[in-house]
Formats: C-alpha cells, sequence, structure tokens
C-alpha cells in the first residue's frame, strides 16, 4: 500500500559528522532510510512511523533545509494500519471474493417510492440498498433531501427487504442520524471536506469514500489515509467519474482507476457508472466493464420511473433495467480480472 | 445578474384550456414566463420568484411533464436580492473603485513570523491581511494550521497593524470563531459544501468565496447564489485557478472568470495569482494581467522565508516581492478594463 | 447515424410568404426540415444532401439571417452514404461479429525484433499484426521510426505469418508506400489532419481512426465524416485515451466512448487500452473491461523485451502477457454488452 | 532556454573502471555530464550537442541498462542554435521592444471584405494582416476556405496597406504558396504535425507557432525545437487557450504560458485571446491582460461584420472595438511585466 513519508532535504555540503548522527537517530527512531544525493543535495527518504516524529525538531537542525511530507513512488511502506480490504457491512463483504451490487434510488422521495425500488432491486439481485436522504446539489433551488424523514424512510426499508443499507452524509452535525445505517457514503464534493473526514475516523462504521471528480488517484487514497489514520480501517473506495472536456457524458468514467486502487492499496474498490456517465444508456456497459476490470462492487441508481425523479433521472435505470444489469453481471464475475 | 429559473416541460399536445390556464396563474403569481414550442414539445421558461413555488403542484397538473431548475441562457433575470456590487469590510470597499491587495501568509505559523509579515505587507501597500489558521490538506500527514491559536494572532495582527483581516473557515462549528474576523474565506474545496454556504447566508459578514478547482463559472455563480438566497448579500467571488492537464503551473489560472462574472454578476471578482499558479515566479506577472483585466483586487501570499514556509511556500512572494508587485498594478490599474 | 447538418436562422418576423416559399423550394431539393419557433427566432433545420446545396445563395436571402452547419441532437438523419459498419481487411471482418486483435510492436525496429514479436503474437490468438513505420514523436531527438525500411520488414512479417497488417500514416506523401498494407491507421495526433483525411476518403482501403487526446466523440465522427464523405465507408473507429489531470496514467482511457460511438453510429468500435493508460500494468484488465463494454477488438502493443523498446516502452506487454490477455478476452467475449 | 538532453541508466552495480571510461569518453566528445546515484541506480544525465552522439552504441555497452532523450529540469543547456529572440518580418520586429498587434478577418471571403477590414486595422494601429486561406474544420461541411485564391488576396492586400502578412499553412504541399507571405502560422491543430514543422524548419521564414489545444507548454517547446533543429530560428510562440471542463468559453486562456514560455525559452511569445475565448465580449479584457503580463504582441480576429463572417464569427470584434482595444493595450505596453 502507498504511504505517505518524510522528505528530509539537507543543506547542501552538510557537515559529515552531524549527517551521519541524524542517520544514526532516524534509524534508532524505527525509520527505514533511503539517501539520494546528486550534485546539488542530499535528501534523506524517511518511511516509518512519522505520527510519532517532531517535524518542528527536525527542521530545526542546523542541517536541514527542508522537511516536507509526499509520497513513496511506486514501492510498498512498511506496515503500519495494514487494514485486510475486506470491509463487512451488515452481513455482506467487500473485497471477500463476492460481487456487491449496491442499487436504489438517488434521493429518498417518498416511502411509495421507496419501497417499491427496495423490493424490485432486492428481487433482481442487488446485495444492499442506496439512498440519499441528504442531497448536495449545484443550485440552491434543487431538491435536497429529505433529510432526517428520509433516512427513516431507508431504516424501514432496510427492515421490510432485510438488505443493509448505504446513504450519504454531508455535514458532520448528521452522523447521530446514521447511527442504523450500514454504510456511509462520502460524496465526491466531500472527499476532500477533511474536518469530516478526521470525525468519521473515529467511527466504528464502514465508510464509502468516493473519488472526486477533479480528484486524482492518489488524492483519493490520501483522503483514505485521513479515515484510516483516525482508527477506522473499513474504508471502501469509489471511482465515479472525472471532470474533462468530453460533454457527452456529464462525467469521464476512469475504470483504469480500478486497477491503480488495486495496485496502491488493499481496499475493496467500487464503480458508480450511473453518476460515471450520467446517461442511463451507458450505464449497462460501463457495469460489465467495470465486472470485468476487476471491481468488488458496483452501485448502480434504479428508478421506477426515471423521468419522475426528483434528482439526476437521466441516470437511472428502471428495476428491469437492473435485472439484466445484475445477470449479466454475474455471468462475467467468472471471468474477471484478478489481483 | 443569473438566476436560476425553472423549465417546466408540458405533455405532448397539451389541453389549449389548461394550458392557458396554467400561463394566467403562473403570471398571476408574479412569473414572468416565455414559451418555447417545437414539433415535440412545449416548455415554459419561468423566471421571478420561485421560492415562493410548490414545484410538487406543478408536477402533479396532468400537462405537466416535468419541472426542472435551470439557468437563464445569458439574458438577465428580474430583481430579487440585488446585491449592488460593492461589499465593505473594516473600512475598505471591494467594487467600489479602489484596487484591494490582500497580503499575508498562507498559514499562521508564529506570531513572530505573521507580525513580521503583517507589518512589511502593510508597509508595501496591502489594503487587507490574509492568514489561514484551519488548513485544507490533502494529506493527514501534512501541516494543518494552528486552529484557534491561529485566530487570535491574525487578530493580534490586526490591532498591530490596523489592516482588517481574511481567514478561511472550513467547518462549521468553527464559526464562533470568526466573530472578530472581517472577511470569511470559503477555499476552493468547500465551493460546494452546502451546508456551510447555507449557514453563511444567514451571517452578517462578507463571505470570500472562491472557485473550485474543477467547478464552472457558472456553478461558482451558484454557489454564491446558496448565500445569497440566505439573505447575506456580502459576497465576493475569487478566481484562483483551475484543474488541467497542464502540469507546469499547480492550476490554471482562468483569467476569462473576471470579464464572465463581470458580465454575469454584479459582485465583487478578486484574483488569487498564487494559488492559480503555484509558482512565485509567475505570480506577478499574472497578478498585473488580473488587474488589467478589470479584476477588483487580487489575493496573494507573501512570506519572510519562503523556502520556509509549512505549506505552500514554492508559490509565496517576499515582502519585498510584493512591494514591487502592489506598485506595479497600481501603475495599471488606471488603465484597466472598466466594466 | 449522427450527420452534420444546416441550421438556418430567420431574421425576427419574417416574411410569412417568403418563408413559406423558402420552406417548399428545400422541400423540393430534397430537404427534410424541421421549423423551431421561440420568442426571439425561427430557425430551420435541415437534414439532407447539403453538398448539393448553394450556401451563398441561401444567406443572400432577405429573411435569412444566419446559416451554419451543424449536428442534430440525438436523432438519426435520412440516408447518405449508409456504411453498413462491416469492414474487411485482409481476411478478417471489424464488426462482423468475431473479436479482432490487433497486436505488435509500437515501432518496427529491426527484422529480428518484428519477425519475433510477429509470430508469437500469431501463436498467442492475434488476428491482424500491427508495427509503426512512422513514429510521431514529440521531441525532435526521439526516435522517428525506420520510414520506408518498417512497411518493408512489416510486409515481410505479413508473408512470413499471413496476418494482415496495420501501420501508421503520418503524411499525405507516404501514402503509396501503404499499398500492401491492410489497414491505414491515422492516429490521435493526425484526428483533425484534415487534408490528410480527405485524401484518404478517395483510398479504397480501410482506414483506423484514433481519437485525438483532447478530441470529443462528436468530433471523432465529424473527423470519420470526412472519410466517409470522400466515398470510403471502410471507418474503423478507435477510443485510446484522452487528456486530463490524472497523471498516474498517461491518459484517460475513455471507456464511454464504446457504448456513445455504438449508439451514434454503425461503425466498428476498437479500444486500445496501450496508449489507453500508458501503464502495461494496467493493460490486461482494461483490455477486458472494453470487450465486456461491447468493443469490436483491441489494439495491443506487444514487446519482447519492453524495457529495451525504442518508444512507449512503458505500456508494452511482453507475448506471454498477451496469450494471457487474448485467453481472458475470448472467454469474456460471449457475455460482453450487445448493441 | 530548455533543451532535451539524453539520460543513461546504468546497470546495478556497474564495473568501475568501464564506468570511468565511458564518463572520461563522454566528456570527451563534448558532453557535460551530471551523475545521479541513488539506491538502485546510478544514472548520467547529459547535455551537449546529442546529435552527434550514436545512441545505439551508447546502449550496447554492457554496464548501460537503457538510454533515452529527455529534458532537463528546470535548468538552462550550453549553447546551440541559441536564437536571439528577435524575429524580423517584413519590416516589424517580433520581440524587439515594440508591441505587434496582429489583426483580420479569421478567413479571407472576398476582396470587398478583406480590403475594407485590412484597410481599417491598418488606421486603427495593426502592425501586420491576419487572413485565412486554408481552414481546418471540425466538419467536412464547414466552409475550408478560399485556398490560393484566398494567398493572391491576402498579397492584394498587402499591397494596398504596407502590412506584412500571416497566415496558415495545413498542409506541405501549400508550401510554394507561401513565398510572399511574411509569416507562416501554424495552427493549433498542426502543433504536432511533426512532417510539416520539419519542412518549415528548412525554410527561412519567421514561423507562428501555436500551442494546440491539448498540449503543454512543455511539448510548445518541443515542437519549436523541430523548427530550430532545422536550422530555422525565426519561431514566434502563441498561446491561443486550452481545452478544458469549462464550457462558458470555448477554451482557456493560459496566460501562465506567458512567464512561462519567457522563462524557458528566447522566442517571442504572443497571445490570440480571439481564439482563447470564443466570445467578442472577452476579447479586449484579455487582450489587455495579455500585454500586462508581457507578451511581446496579439493575434486579434476583426470582421466587419462579425455575425455575418463564414467562421467563428461569435469571437471577431469590430474594426472600431479593435481601435479601442489598441489604444488600450498601447497605454498599458509600458507599464507591463518585463523579461
Amino acid at each position: 500500500m502507498w504511504r505517505p513519508i518524510l522528505f528530509v532535504l539537507l543543506k547542501s555540503e552538510p557537515d559529515a559528522k552531524k549527517t551521519a548522527a541524524l542517520l544514526g537517530w532516524l534509524q534508532m527512531m524505527g525509520f527505514n532510510v533511503q539517501t539520494h544525493h546528486n550534485e546539488e543535495a542530499t535528501v534523506l527518504e524517511l518511511t516509518g512511523d512519522n505520527a510519532s516524529l517532531d517535524v518542528a525538531m527536525l527542521r530545526a537542525l542546523d542541517i536541514v533545509a527542508e522537511v516536507r511530507p509526499d509520497w513513496v513512488g511506486e514501492k510498498p511502506a512498511p506496515p503500519y494500519s495494514q487494514p485486510d480490504g475486506i470491509v463487512a457491512a451488515g452481513g455482506v463483504k467487500f473485497g471477500g471474493g463476492d460481487l456487491q451490487l449496491i442499487a436504489g434510488p438517488c434521493a429518498v422521495e417518498s416511502w411509495r417510492q421507496l419501497s417499491c425500488i427496495a423490493q424490485s432491486v432486492k428481487a433482481a439481485g442487488a446485495t444492499l440498498l442506496r439512498g440519499g436522504a441528504f442531497k448536495p446539489r449545484t443550485s440552491p433551488y434543487a431538491f435536497q433531501g429529505l433529510a432526517k424523514e428520509g433516512i427513516k424512510l431507508l431504516l424501514a426499508a432496510k427492515e421490510l427487504t432485510g438488505l443493509p443499507v448505504v446513504s450519504e452524509i454531508t455535514e458532520l452535525s448528521q452522523l447521530p442520524l446514521f447511527e442504523n445505517i450500514d454504510v456511509i457514503q462520502v460524496g465526491a464534493r466531500n472527499m476532500q471536506n477533511f474536518e469530516l473526514l478526521k470525525e468519521l475516523g473515529r467511527v466504528g462504521k464502514p465508510i464509502l469514500l468516493k473519488r472526486g471528480a477533479a480528484n486524482t488517484i492518489k488524492e483519493l487514497l490520501l483522503s483514505a489515509e485521513y479515515i484510516l489514520a483516525g482508527g477506522n480501517e473499513q474504508v471502501i473506495l469509489c471511482e465515479r467519474g472525472i471532470r474533462t472536456f468530453e460533454s457527452y457524458t456529464k462525467n469521464t468514467l476512469d475504470l483504469s482507476a480500478v486497477p491503480a486502487l488495486k495496485a496502491l492499496s488493499p481496499l475493496p474498490v467500487l464503480v458508480d457508472p450511473s453518476h460515471g456517465t450520467g446517461r442511463a444508456a451507458l450505464v449497462t456497459p460501463l457495469a460489465l466493464a467495470a465486472v470485468a476490470a476487476g471491481a468488488d462492487g458496483l452501485l448502480i441508481e434504479v428508478h421506477n420511473s426515471p423521468e419522475c425523479a426528483l434528482c439526476d433521472g437521466e441516470q437511472a435505470i428502471t428495476p428491469d433495467e437492473f435485472r439484466s444489469l445484475a445477470h449479466s453481471a454475474r455471468d462475467i464475475w467468472p471471468y474477471r480480472y484478478r489481483y
């Protein structure tokens, strides 16, 4: 797994004795140190538990020019928190060898809507139910979600169907409402809401962290690190499309993120082709592609009558289409790329 | 000013009598209605105070197929909150005909650092002082700011120099600490933290809203609308670079945003060439360009010893360089593009 | 299939008689005309053989404000050239129900290199052989290809293995050298080299047209139209990644292009995960994803010793890895998304 | 000026004697060699005339693992062609201390149009006349330019006004027609048409090279290097906007390119705010910004009746607007950033 490290840049022509002393001390502190020299500078690359290091003290040394946290190139770092890559939520396991299908409406709109969709996605093979109660919307005049009432309806649908439930949090103060929600989702717009991530690091519950529309793969891992560093190792990553110049789709779904995240981290990886394309007709082919690429699961928006959905209706598929998607995805599952 | 509007899509071949009745009712409700026909559909475009409209009721009408909030193309909408475009903060005015220069360190690090920078930027012509106490950082291992202590130091620097101060908020719960801060900054990563924006709409204080790195000009205006709609008309917009494929600069500073925002809104517009380029050597030429393009002010990171800054040191300029920048910017000011 | 059309904007309040006359004349000329009215203007949307229309004459009419060619939204246009979507090349068929695997080195380097790779990819299941003789390189100091000599070696490899061959053209004057090449490739950098495309419209040979790194799906179709309009209907489209802010991969492979191109055009669609990711370790998972999404074939760079390749070695896989890729791709083929 | 260099990666634990011998030989050959060691490898960084080096021979040495051309980080390389950064064209000088204003229509449409615009831009202060005879257009059904006839009209306008003329080449075979054209423009779509660039390296005429919409600043310099390496040192660079997710403007004008190109190269730098914004209302503020940032000149599209232009009419300004732009630009010129 990629891990942040510290780079310590020494001043030019550092005193040899002091340098040796510093190296000895760092190794004694448990750091793995690699030294890089070039004509102009010497850089020490430190991996290990940097949380216990006094950076200010390091900076104060007279042979040190600069200290900064950064990332290892492509090499694995020594053990830290070591999440095992299997996240259990309400009876199902992400990353444990089974395909997880999270399906449901973008927003919870009413009991009639939700109960109907919940039952049909369960029948069609969904293993978890999703539904938004708090909706971050670009315009203040767009539908903002049913809030507390939406959470209640979602929990009722959980009872009705037995499916574990996933819902998005948009503000710290909502946290108590999520007590019985099985997986807390952090949406793309909040991927770098670091205060929220820190708090979720102290929660004993799976967190589904979506990649921001303008964030790199490494930034997604650094945001995950905010949660892991707090002690919560139940993090599930999710690719949901990035912002590019292409305007035919709402976002550009970056399926390279699947093998990239698998190479850099043990965490389970999901794909959301609904937000990733923004067009219902593209959801199923991209869902199959995600499974073939080795994703551990899918997040699919399903609506009984997409054209009337209060938000993002143009990307929702019907329960019938979802049944067909789930069937095809399970057909491909045995032939997927394995990590 | 661009304003969100509602589009009402009628079902095909709507009953003529019912359509006439609907139009009459909407006009009676104070809406300005434009009707668009094409071969396939009739669309009503509504501008006016849509807050008072029951969307669900509209949707329930049997001639209505769909209702959705959206934006007017390029035409001005009727009066709403009508901010006058001048925002007063601690004795200075944004958008009132004077060039405002906000300068200071990225992060408040110590009293010695801050007091020294504050005095030198004042002497060099800064009209407000900036300094971050809460720093949103990509990595959990990077310096996160001095928090409450940073705010205290900033207020002390305000007393020392007489300069009004600007600082960034990253979480709702920090709000009480900002009581004596003159301008509350919402950073790029929080441009779509809608819960925060809603709360700032209820605050009687200028808000400096920065454009997100992956957000369009219109999305910036919609985020501003979250604050305006809450009743706070003291919003200052700020262009600070967007994320593109170009890697020589940290972001691509989009100076077209200046005339675009001026055309679409009366709000004052600032430019931040420090984050916008990420390279100290590029800050001054881009600052002059921003002034020539008609920006109302600049946000400049200044550090007494940039190479030792705890964050973003590579983009900070020295107090001496800032003095020269301020001088050149004031030389160009009389020849700038006028709106 | 999407087709370019003409939009004719009438002046405001056009004379009714003249408008009727114009409409009658356009229909008589064989155009399919749709009329759009709104409060401000009347727009005629013309589909049909606009090649035969005198645009200047139309513009000169006193009721016409503007004439411009553009694209139909999402609706199919009437028959033009009507490619049937099956392209035959040297005994194989693209779009005919079989998976086509084009494999080989980025650049032809020597007979020893090429003959060795050609035989191993054939044994591993490739159906065509690729190899570049003319290489467009960002730097003038990078290896530029063996040119004429490279074409000769490729033809020798064709004879040796019986595989049809694919090679890239970078300049019109090279055309005579491609006489015995089975498929002429137009690379991403030349997707909008319109003079080259026009000439290839007059060639009786399949053209593999790659999407430019900064071009939209619709622009790719318009470039294809340059070839189709010249009378050559043997066009194969290829997605190979677009340029985005993500830096972990060389490009962002946009697999949404597969269903999008299938919806908008009957032409066969290939995917190149080698250029699309720029990393050998990502090629196989993305290749499987492309097949699952319904692509008609793959373009894969294979090299006997990737680390010594003269160009793009970091994205080439070995013949052994290709064998495994081909095997897995054929396993998924029966379960792919069907159009 | 940035220059391509070679990196030679030695195998791990190279024989010390052989390494010393290699270093001695390289220095003897005139190379400037820097050696970088780290735990895993030794890399030699070579600057100097690498054209005279036999790369294959280097590769064959048993201590060498890999050889590849690349770029120096940020440091200047030793003298090569050394363009002095002043390009003379038809009596005017780019980069010589005067502001150059190139103005004229996007496309030459008729003598009446061209002569009228040419005379008005001259009167308004233009120092060169532009006009396209060969137009690269996204759609094959869009106006493609008057070709040979357009060049003739442009030369007639040159005679009429005395202004030197600039026109775009789109294909090698057009070159003889450009004999009396003062500056040959290579458009954004051809920035990486390397065969064309190589040929222009053998022409004794100024080349105006525009940055591609998806190309980085360094790629622009490498394309310039294709021309310089051929012996033609009269290269003028031009920023004209890059492709991003922002849709309000046609492109995002990247004014950071001005100081970046000035830092990395001695070549003159122009800015084209017409293509850079795609909106007439944005052209003047961005033109002033470009001058303030230190550009050596501007490229402005002017049309007598923009709304009737056969191409790109929405970004052209009128002769009157150009007069005002030229006046304001000259006002700012003395206060611009200096390099």
